[in-house]
């Protein structure tokens, strides 16, 4: 039978409402945006007023907010945004720590409600959270995804763009790894149109433009002052959420738990993916040079690292 | 010759940003997002944030952020959401003066650098704002419009969808006069799908819907607890700024300069407009009966006494 | 489980052809078009023709050609264009006869392979042929839908936009009852952006454009000098499909079946309703004047001649 | 001033026809489909047709059909689809000859009413008939482009696509040089979201696909039995003139005027180019391997020999 899709997005901070904003107005589904109860009011009152905002956009679909798991139940599709930022004074471990009991507790509460769903998890550090999640669900690996190289390439291909002067649409960069300063970026397959980026823009140049890349979430919260990048955080989770929702099986990067691929063993890791109804459809394993496998194994490692502080 | 069309967006807060953002996501040009020199780099944050997501949304416009108008220059339309929102112990007529003089500041510099320009006004109270725009501007009254009613009217359809159970795509109310209290919803031509809404829901549910309308904004600040509604301002200023640059010549309620229009002279007042490359091309008049024109008399004096704190 | 739907179409003419199109270019779902087996290549070619257009349109559907009903197998969505035109010389009743007996056996066909579909259906004469898929189905009510009004109204709202020069999103006509001369277009109720048509438009022109609405479809007739409008209808009966296949509970004029609604009885008649993934979701009752529902008795019983002669 | 975009479309079969329609239903512009006087009443029928379907597709375009160049005057895009297919016993000078003089009488027509213009040529042959329209035009050569690798490319894109069970929007072929047997796909930088596509077919099976590219307009027609294409033509048509019509500088194939690119001078050959507000924004310049080359070499000498018949 036909119905509706539905899409929770857990954690209603800027990066969580944005990808419920953007999900709703591309009409992929109803929106339920759920935070802790000591925020219940305020969740209510941004899923109430994109609601509003439905009319104008011309999109059928419902968008409500909510403390109570109970309004998750059946969904298509999970977005786990929810864990605190990193505060002055704090070590990556107890920031890790806290996130992880975070994330269990809302894999265990979407888990209960929606046992067949798909989850794609945000919070920070990513990895080491879609891990989590892995754990505390018991799901199958095809349907326990991370976000990463979306975001990064993303902001690859902008700079590629406005570089060119060229669309966005005709740049394809392709990032690996991990988000950040592991990141792994394959300038070798990046292409504008098919043409390989090398062909357009002097090694030097891309250089830069791949530093700038790895530092772009360092730029945003450099500029904002205080908190950090939600418009295109948000709009790559919509992305992939559109990609998993329509069965549109996009080439994207994510976190997948790898099995064998690329030399690692139970181990999440950003690699390209072939994103569909199943979530996660699909690995592919490309080839790497002695340099990409030796800084992919550097971004293996480090996730590691964070995942023994979880244990 | 053909071109890329130029939006500014002055104020980059939540209204202004989220703005910023639907429009950039519709394609509907390059987009200048500018807030005051103390603000700047957090406004280029933001500009930055959306510029990266595009290569996801698929749009080929530039987002950039500034606190120069000169790189505001050549605006096809330009949006002001400046001023400042009432802080507690403040008069209403120290706002109104303050917001004047933010403005009015705004304005001239606008219309130094981009003399043909539309200007669409949200500052609060928009009423007044939009005429010290007309004023500041030497405008002709076509190329200055105030937003009000499509905000009023989004919400009034989306209460009656939601109770209906129906497409918002076919819910189609008015609202006239100024926001807030003394809003004047045209119940009578409110319809769905060309349905009169009082043949689907009783005269007392109707009479509920309205008052909720009518509270609308205090509805999302009482749930926000700090703060107001956004994203479906937002959405509606991208909605009247779309019928603009794609000269659809939409039917849309906004704040116009009437000469005569519903009896009443040189006043800016919440009227049914259509939106085109002209700005406002016409200014629909309907028969109004006894009660709604004395409803709007009384939104007519209330905007007649902000001006005259203004003056 | 997430999947991709699957929406068939019965007859690879022009309009079922145009229809499919749309419908992929929606990216509403992976699209079937079926015809006779003397007709599978160019209907293969026709479908392929449209697949290859789905890289530069950006949208992830598979079209495929097909004169197999296995094909069809588990569609969400079936629309049946099948049947011949009138030929000179041809009698109403031929043509009635005709038609019954294929739309007949493609219903058979259809749920066979799809027993949880829902049909829509736009064979001619479609008041008729609705019934003779409805007896040949045995699907409750709701899974069984003839295209009438929604055409009708985007020729009304087309000439009523046109002259004046306004938006066709906000030109809101309601067409009742069967097409063509017997059409009731409902024009109290016709509204501009919630303003009745009859404040914008002289009674005079108005019942022009009722008139030239009414001969419409003669119209097009008539200027190709060989064969019918199909862009319309296709766009039509693609409208339909969307708020089926999304459950958008979009307002809109479809044939179903009337047990006491209006005042009749086990008949298919043009009537406003809401369509969702159930269908239709409901019949909503206007209140008629007189002369509305003299004009529809009219259509009502130009209905009953037609199903007598396919009985 | 803002005002709305004007595309024209000449000739009104099947491909001018789509062509029209896919633009208005993007919204691109207002579109005008012009064909010889004998035909002005189907032409007029089937934009009268388009136009009606545009309230439900809710797009703001007017849609004209007429044969009278007077009506295109000041069009920002003009696309030329004009010209007979080869008949049984016509020889291919006969054709080109035939063609010749079409194309230049509709560009000489073209050419007074918009002088500012950009023409897209689809004629066949098309490389020729490019030729053609930028003798008769005296435009300078950004503003004359033929048609031929778009086309090529989403058939490319198609059966990768179906091969590898992904989306569309991630495969990225290039073809250069003429259209249908001396086409030059640069197998070497088709990639999947970055990925060689070598990485993922094996060489046999790419072999086939390009085979099948090359013959993919045979293929249609050998389906269809009677007529060609139209579906995906128009499609390609219509994603250059929007990256022209919304300067989004997009990276495609396009028939250019080489001046001394890639070897040729004076020649109108297919290469990559930008495409935006201008026009050919850009020719990008690929290295070619030997074989590339002599391929493309090939393409040339059978450009250079069409010129000579049109001569």
């Amino acid at each position: 039978m036909l119905q509706r899709k539905k899409i929770s997005v857990i954690g209603a901070g800027f990066t969580g409402a944005t990808t419920a904003l953007i999900i709703a107005m591309k009409e992929l589904g109803d929106v339920v945006l759920l935070d802790i109860p000591q925020l219940e009011n305020p969740t209510k009152g941004k899923a109430l007023d994109m609601a509003e905002a439905m009319p104008v956009i011309g999109s059928d679909v419902r968008v409500t907010g909510t403390a109570n798991y109970e309004d998750t139940a059946n969904s298509d599709l999970v977005i786990v945004t929810a864990g605190i930022a990193r505060k002055p004074g704090m070590s990556r471990d107890d920031l890790v720590n806290t996130n992880a009991g975070i994330v269990k507790t809302v894999t265990e509460q979407i888990v209960k409600y929606s046992p067949n769903t798909v989850i794609v998890v945000l919070s920070n550090p990513v990895d080491a959270m879609t891990y989590v999640a892995y754990k505390a669900s018991g799901f199958p690996k095809n349907r326990i995804i991370g976000q990463a190289g979306v975001l990064d390439t993303a902001r690859f291909n902008t700079f590629v763009a406005e570089e060119l002067g060229i669309s966005v649409e005709d740049v394809h960069g392709f990032v690996l790894g991990v988000h950040g300063d592991d990141m792994v970026p394959l300038v070798r397959y990046a292409n504008v149109g098919g043409v390989p980026l090398e062909k357009l823009i002097s090694k030097e140049r891309i250089e830069e433009i791949v530093q700038r890349t790895r530092t772009g979430g360092g730029e945003i919260v450099g500029l904002l002052g205080n908190g950090s990048a939600y418009y295109a955080p948000g709009a790559s989770l919509a992305q992939m959420a559109e990609s998993i929702l329509k069965d549109k099986r996009r080439l994207l990067p994510a976190i997948a738990y790898l099995e064998g691929e690329y030399g690692y063993d139970k181990l999440f890791l950003g690699v390209p993916t072939v994103l569909g109804a199943n979530g996660i459809e699909k690995i592919v394993e490309l080839e790497l040079l002695p340099e990409e496998k030796a800084a992919l194994d550097k971004s293996a490692a480090s996730v590691r690292n964070v995942i023994e502080v979880v244990k």
